[in-house]
C-alpha cells in the first residue's frame, strides 16, 4: 500500500496547480470591492475540503466575510484537533513595486510569488494536501481534524468572535493547530508559543472646510496636516518608546527563563538591515530586536495623508489630514482598553483650532501566549526536531492570529503555532512569495505530528 | 461716436461666451499631461489679442510653458503700461468636492463657475476687452499698452526670469498693471501694494526597503511616517511660529505707517471664520490677522503621504512617507536662502534611522513691495475712489505673482496690482467663480485708469 509520503510525491505538480489557482483569487478582505472575490475563495476551499475526503462541510455566514469548514472525526479514543488558517490576503498597493501582478501566481527559482502566497493560502493547503493523501491512501486520519478556515484575518476578524461563541461545540477540540504561522530559520525550527494582539484606529483632523490659498490665507488659518503632525509626535519619544499616557501599564515583565530562551536565537544586525532595508537598527532602549518585535507593543502610524500629494507644485492650505494607527500588544494589554487610552490621548492633545475626529477599528484582537508544557507544543517540538535534525528554538512572534485568543478565551483551547513561512516572504509587501521548499516541510511536518499525536 | 462703455455693454453676452470657452481649456501648468492645455490657452489669448487689434502679437517659448505678447504703442508722447496677466490654473484635485465639472463653466446666480475663472483668465479678460472696445470705437488708445501674458504663473514662473532678462526692451514700460491681484470688499476698492513672495521644496523619508508587516517588524524598524512626523513637528512651534533656525533673520519690520494704514482695513473675526470655515483664528501670537496673511512669512506643509491611505484597515510598516512645503516670504527674505535654511534644518533634525531626500523646487519668488508715491498707484486709486464712490484702503496681499518682483529686479518697472476677484472667489480650491459684476468694473476699472494716465 503505498503511503501518504507517496501520494503527495505523485500529486506534486497538481497540487502545486492548485495552489496557483487558489492564489489567483484577490481575495482582499480590508476593501468592499472585493468582497465577492473573499466568498470565492471560500468556496474554493470549501470544494476542495470535499474532495480531500473531509466530511460536514459547510460555508458558515458570519456577517462579514464567511468561515468554512470540514471535518474527519473517526479516529474513536484519539485526540481531536482542530487546525486553523486563512484564505484572506492583504491589499496589494503600491501595485508599481511587484516584479509581476499580485494575482497572477508566478513561478521561479523555487519559489511562488503572489500575493497570499505565505500568508496563508500556501500554509493553510499544505495540511489539507496531508489530509488528501491519507484519506486516499489509508482511507483514515490517524487523530480526529476539525478544519476550520475564515476570510476575514487581515482584518482583524471584526464578526469571528460572535460567531465563535455561537459555534462552539462545532469547533471543541484538544487543542488547535494554526497554519498561520512562521519559522525563523530555514534550517532550524522554531516553536511560537505566543503572538502580540491589535488594536487600530483612525484620526481625522479639518481646518478650515475647503482647502484654501496658502498665500491668502496662510498664517492665518491653521493647517490640520500641521496639526496632525503636532498631535501625532506626542505619541512617541524619538527613541521609540510610546508616551501615550497608561499605554505600558498592563504589559506583563519578561520572565528571565524567557528572555533568556529568546537571546538564544541566533540574531545577526547585518542581516536583519539587509531584509528589512532599513539604515539602522531602531527601538525602545533597553530591549534586544527580538524583544522589540515579540514582547514589546508598538504604535505605529501605517498611514498618512492630506493636501496635495500629486507631482508638481500646489500651494493649498488643505482641508483634512488623516492618520491610521494600529498598535501591536502583548500581555496583558487590552485592545479596548488601549484604544480608549490612544483617543483620550487625542482629545487631550489636539490643538483647539482645528476639529478631530477619531474612528476606533473593529478588527481587534488580544494578545496571546500558551504555556509551555503544553502536550500539542512538546509533539510539534518532536517533528520540528525530525525534520531539521536540531531542537526547535522556542520564540514568540511579532505577528497577530486574532483567533488563537479567541479560541484560548471562548473555546478554551490552546493554538500551536504550526507555520513553515519565513520571514523574508513578503508577508505584507510587494512580492509575497512561497518557498516550494517549505510548502513541502509544512506537508512532512503535518503528516507527522498527526501521527505523533496518535500515539 | 459711440463709447468704449457702450461698446461693452452691447457686447457683453459675447464676452461672457468668450471668457466660458477661455475657462473650458484646462491649462493647469503643475501636471505635465496638461501642458498641451497650456498652450492651447496661450493660443486662445494669442487669436483674442490680434481680434483686439493688439500689434506686434507673438507667442514666445521659454523652455517652458510659453507666454504670449501684444501691444499698440501709438500713443506718442502718452506713459507705456505693461498689463500682465497669466492663462495658466491651479489643479483641481479633489473632484469630488466641486459642484459642476471644474472645465465646464456654469453661470448662476451672477457667477461664472470654473476653475480659472478669476485666477487669472476673467481678470485678464477684462482689460482685454477694454483694449478691443477701445480700439473699435476711438480707433486709438489714449495710452502706449504692451499687454503680456504667461502660463506658468501657478507654478512660480520658473523659466520666466531667464526669459525677461533676455527680453527687457520688448516689456520695458513706465509701469506694470497687473490683472492678477483681488480687492477686498464688494463696496468699497483696495490697493494692494505688496505681495509675498515664494519658496518650496519636498522632503521623501525612506525607512525600510519595501513596505514590511507592523507585526512582525513593528518595534525593530524606524517607520519613515514617524520620523518625518518628528522632523516636520521641529519646523513650526504650537502657536505657529517658524523655528527654522535663521528664518525670521531678514524679514524687514513693519513701520509704524503700514501698521496703521493695515488696522484701518475692517476685520470681521466671525466672516472670517465663515468665510475659511476654521474652527478659531490662529497665527503667530503678537500680529493681526491682516498681519499674519500679509507682512508675516509662513512654512505651510501642503501634502503629506505615506503608507496605506484607502478605506480600512492595512497593517503597514512603510517604506516611504513625504511631505511637500512651501514658505511664503516677505521683504527682504530671498527665496534661495530659506530653501537653503530648510534643508539645513532638515539635515540637522533628520533621525539617523532613515534616509532623507530634500528636493528644492524651481518656483521660487522674491516678495514685492512698491513706494507708496507711485504715480501709477495714484492714478489707480482715484478710479477705485470713482467707482467705489470711497477712498480705496492701502493693503498688501498674502499671495504671490512671482513676476511683479522679476519686474522690479530685471526691467525697473514698479507694479500697480490692478484686479477685481474677492478673497471667497476659491482661487485654489473647489468651486472657484467669479463675479460677473467684479467683471464689470474691472472693465470700467482699467478703461478709466487708462484715460487717467493719459492725463
Amino acid at each position: 500500500m503505498s503511503t501518504w509520503q507517496d501520494y503527495l510525491k505523485k500529486n506534486k505538480e497538481a497540487h502545486l496547480e492548485e495552489l496557483v489557482e487558489y492564489c489567483s483569487i484577490p481575495s482582499i478582505s480590508s476593501l468592499a470591492e472585493y468582497a465577492a472575490d473573499v466568498r470565492k475563495a471560500g468556496q474554493w476551499t470549501l470544494e476542495r475540503f470535499k474532495k480531500s475526503g473531509l466530511e460536514n462541510t459547510a460555508m458558515y455566514e458570519t456577517g462579514g466575510h464567511p468561515v468554512v469548514y470540514g471535518d474527519w472525526i473517526h479516529a474513536e479514543g484519539r485526540p481531536t484537533v482542530l487546525i486553523y488558517g486563512h484564505f484572506d490576503t492583504q491589499p496589494v498597493d503600491p501595485l508599481n513595486l511587484w516584479t509581476s501582478p499580485p494575482f497572477e501566481p508566478t513561478i521561479h527559482d523555487g519559489r511562488l510569488y503572489a500575493r497570499g502566497a505565505t500568508d496563508d493560502k500556501g500554509n493553510l493547503f499544505a495540511p489539507l494536501t496531508v489530509i488528501e493523501a491519507m484519506l486516499k491512501t489509508a482511507g483514515r486520519l490517524p487523530i480526529n481534524i476539525k478544519f476550520f478556515t475564515e476570510g476575514q484575518e487581515e482584518i482583524g476578524s471584526p464578526t469571528l468572535p460572535a460567531w465563535v461563541a455561537e459555534n462552539k461545540e462545532l469547533l471543541k477540540a484538544d487543542m488547535v493547530f494554526s497554519a498561520d504561522g512562521g519559522q525563523w530559520f530555514e534550517d532550524q525550527g522554531a516553536l511560537q508559543i505566543g503572538f502580540r494582539g491589535l488594536a487600530a484606529l483612525q484620526v481625522d483632523m479639518e481646518g478650515p472646510a475647503g482647502d484654501i490659498h496658502s498665500g491668502i490665507y496662510g498664517g492665518a488659518v491653521a493647517n490640520p496636516i500641521h496639526a496632525l503632525v503636532r498631535l501625532l509626535d506626542t505619541m512617541r519619544s524619538p527613541d521609540g518608546r510610546i508616551t501615550v499616557e497608561g499605554f505600558y501599564d498592563d504589559v506583563r515583565a519578561l520572565s528571565r527563563e524567557e528572555k533568556s530562551r529568546m537571546a538564544e536565537v541566533p540574531f545577526s544586525e547585518q542581516e536583519f538591515l539587509k531584509e528589512t532595508g532599513a539604515a539602522a537598527l531602531f527601538g525602545e532602549p533597553g530591549y534586544s530586536t527580538y524583544e522589540r518585535q515579540w514582547v514589546r507593543p508598538t504604535l505605529e502610524i501605517n498611514g498618512i495623508g492630506g493636501g496635495f500629494q500629486d507631482e508638481g507644485l500646489k500651494t493649498v492650505l488643505p482641508s483634512k489630514a488623516m492618520a491610521k494607527i494600529s498598535c501591536r500588544l502583548v500581555p496583558d494589554q487590552e485592545p479596548d482598553k488601549i484604544k480608549d487610552l490612544i483617543e483620550a490621548h487625542i482629545k487631550k492633545h489636539c490643538p483647539a483650532e482645528v476639529r478631530v475626529r477619531v474612528t476606533k477599528s473593529d478588527s481587534a484582537a488580544f494578545p496571546y501566549i500558551m504555556e509551555p508544557g503544553h502536550p500539542g507544543l512538546a509533539a510539534a517540538g518532536e517533528v520540528l526536531k525530525t525534520i531539521y535534525g536540531k531542537e526547535p528554538y522556542w520564540t514568540r512572534t511579532g505577528g497577530t492570529v486574532p483567533v488563537c485568543s479567541l479560541f484560548q478565551r471562548l473555546v478554551g483551547m490552546d493554538t500551536v503555532l504550526f507555520g513553515f513561512g519565513l520571514d523574508d516572504e513578503n508577508q505584507h509587501g510587494p512580492d509575497e512569495f512561497i518557498r516550494l521548499a517549505s510548502f513541502e516541510k509544512a506537508q512532512t511536518a503535518y503528516g507527522l505530528v498527526m501521527e505523533k499525536l496518535a500515539e
